[in-house]
């Protein structure tokens, strides 16, 4: 059986390497990228190794950015005093696209996973252990994902922080907004109506 | 609101381009990127620029190669009297992956588009006629795609190549083995009755 050349193999073996991207769409993809121009192949390479160099942690919140601090926590306008524990960098980008939160955030890049061998000290939690003792932290808000790993770390933070003078809470459960009842899962269903409040 | 890094955006704008790949896949795409090592992604932008570079057609058929003709052209044990043309490199790919075929291929990197502005010039068909011109082809099979823009490629092929003696013939439609014929569509079942033959 005849195969593609080498190079276009090891092309499709590079892109069936990123998450979500199969041998069949690797191909796909490969194929495409060969009928790019010279220069747009060029420049799409260019950007993965500039991403990759000039992409680092903020020094206080471990976000992304290309400079020390990160854009929000150079803003003076934000509220110093509420931390977002978020798991990655999309989700405290998805929290900013509501444009209603006002604090800054911690990012833990990852959750405690017991199964990939993911443990407390892999995720960036001595890092916000160091900010409450160094900054005037008030809340701490835990906005880790709803799966188990995340519901597992937020448990093991809440006890963590128990012993500092802090107030810690996590985003509520419930429907999604605009959702239909009749295809909410059994467990959300049980938090929203655990978490039912007065109108 | 705030945003990623501008290198970071400029990745996930470049891998956005990319056939099937939005907005939010490119950026789980460029976060897992950043998250690589920085010798993984100069391999994987090595790999871009590379397949790009070492790549060309064959000067046969027009299947991707890194030499002069590709693998099946060189392949002596090959008959080089039956030519089956394809839309795609991946199309011969899927073609060869049956083990059944030993003709050689005719790549047209394309179909016939109106709506895309994609002419019978801007597809492999010029090359195709030069080779009916100078090789001694008995049999062309058309494996265009079953697509609306490959069904109409197939019959302006068809029309132009019965000027030459040469047998031309258009691969079968039918109910996909395995399938269930419940769910095959209705021009396919058409199809299939239209094409029944007696066993």
């Amino acid at each position: 059986m005849i195969s593609y050349p080498k190079s276009v193999k090891d092309l499709i073996d590079q892109l069936s390497k990123l998450p979500g991207i199969g041998q069949k769409t690797a191909q796909r993809l490969a194929l495409h990228i060969i009928n790019m121009s010279q220069a747009e192949v060029k420049a799409m390479a260019g950007a993965l190794v500039d991403a990759k160099a000039n992409t680092h942690y903020c020094k206080r919140c471990y976000n992304l950015t290309d400079e020390e601090y990160c854009g929000i926590c150079k803003n003076s306008k934000r509220d110093f005093t509420t931390v977002c524990v978020v798991d990655s960098p999309r989700d405290l980008m998805a929290i900013e696209r509501t444009r209603e939160y006002h604090g800054v955030y911690h990012v833990l890049h990852g959750s405690i996973s017991p199964l990939d061998d993911i443990g407390p000290d892999d995720i960036k939690i001595k890092e916000l252990l160091t900010r409450i003792g160094s900054e005037s932290i008030q809340e701490i808000i835990l906005a880790n994902s709803p799966t188990i790993e995340g519901e597992s770390t937020a448990v093991y933070l809440s006890k963590l922080l128990s012993s500092f003078d802090l107030k810690v809470t996590r985003i509520a459960h419930g429907v999604p907004v605009g959702g239909d009842l009749e295809y909410a899962d059994e467990i959300t269903l049980v938090k929203a109506m655990e978490s039912r409040h007065p109108l």
